[in-house]
């Protein structure tokens, strides 16, 4: 169902108030139970995943590349300037969706049909979330835990970054952060703690195991001492010497979640 | 020398004009040969680096993070205010520095030095380019061919998503993009095209070579058809079925960068 709306405060336009508010977004996402997809491809993808339309704001131009997967849903067209307006920056190719979010797995639940898993730790970053998802999908990770503290992979940033990967790969959020690991070890998961320590194990010298955990902690800080002491083993990604001299001594986090899932899928191969 | 200055439109600021102006800082930069380090640390590398400095801009609260390694350098110190007006955004720590260029090593110089060489073709992205500097030095690479159209690695962004390493390892601009590759085999350089095709070697398979430059495409369409043609082999990153099926078939570029530096070090260790 088209409408053609011509004020920027219509009500019916409330799913998408103040994109770049980060603190007010997260209050109205989870008191509405939803969360926004932009551009076209993403939308198509969270469409393909199962998650409820709740509604679609586009504008003329770019509605064509979308009619063929939105059904009976609501669609909102405004014209360039009201788009611009709502948004406060260039909406990938015109078009956002204001999405139901489904229930999340339990963590057990998750455990159960995975064998290779990242854990995130307090990841604050929605750009980083999303990048690390984008590299688990591809590189064959099946599942991810979120600490409580982690940022939300529904989040905008994190969806766009991701491409839509937060829709193909299935994740949980746990609980309890102290009792977090025990969980995972509990359902047969060797828990590998990633940390730019050049004295421990290196990734490429990790035995293979039938279920793996891979542990990352937040951006700066890295993994707490708690979860490091929790782990059954510390692994890092090995710095040239050179690097280390200079000071140039760590990998951020999305670069080294990518190695790790390289390494990760390696180690399942061998 | 520290000079209080309490107007934003104060000519001595000038260097700092409109930060978040991509295309007029350009010209800016170009045209006085200078680029912007943002906070204590980064501007720290810059200074051991061998950048001089132009001039500092910071607050009270900030300057004396800095003071023990200014020396005689010109220091604006504004109010917070006139600081995030001048910036339009949260300048990191407090402090940016104007610091002037340095003319960069010829392709041909760059070359006689190096054994691990990334080759980035026309990446636009300034903040992947940083992080990609960043992998590269951690993970040992030891230079940086940029092609004509390339994003520049000084530019603040960039810098700044680097964390300095744009100042730890050497790089140079090819001033001839079709020729550019045939410079490279010509100073005894196996070229390597990193490509999303499945069927091509996957990178843990590339055999040892005493000097090899991995070629890294743009964001979205990848490498051109003239560089895949002339590499003397083309490498992917083997990605999941799963992936593939679901359609999350590629990686983006920094975390490709981040597993094929990674690779890169392993071969020559190997």
């Amino acid at each position: 169902m088209l409408e053609y709306l011509t004020d920027a405060d219509d009500p019916r336009l409330s799913d998408y108030t103040r994109l770049r508010d980060v603190e007010l977004r997260k209050s109205i996402e989870a008191e509405r139970g939803l969360f926004l997809a932009e551009g076209e491809k993403v939308i198509r993808r969270a469409i393909g995943a199962g998650f409820p339309i709740r509604s679609v704001l586009t504008t003329r131009r770019w509605l064509a590349s979308l009619e063929d997967v939105l059904g009976d849903a609501t669609v909102y067209v405004v014209s360039d300037e009201i788009m611009s307006g709502i948004a406060g920056f260039q909406v990938h190719r015109g078009a956002l969706a204001s999405m139901e979010r489904l229930p999340l797995p339990a963590v057990d639940t998750l455990l159960k049909g995975a064998t290779r898993l990242l854990v995130l730790e307090d990841l604050v970053d929605h750009s980083n979330v999303g990048a690390i998802f984008r590299s688990a999908a591809a590189l064959g990770v099946d599942g991810v835990v979120l600490s409580p503290r982690c940022a939300d992979p529904l989040y905008r940033r994190a969806v766009k970054v991701s491409m839509g990967a937060v829709f193909s790969i299935p994740y949980a959020r746990m609980d309890d952060w102290f009792e977090g690991l025990a969980r995972l070890r509990d359902a047969g998961f060797q828990t590998l703690a990633l940390t730019p320590d050049q004295t421990v194990t290196p990734l490429d010298r990790v035995p293979p195991a039938d279920r793996v955990a891979l542990l990352l902690g937040a951006e700066g800080d890295g993994l707490s001492s708690h979860w490091l002491a929790e782990a059954d083993l510390a692994v890092c990604i090995p710095m040239s010497a050179a690097a280390m001299a200079t000071g140039v001594d760590s990998l951020n986090v999305v670069a080294a979640a990518a190695i790790a899932c390289h390494g990760l899928m390696r180690t399942a191969a061998g």
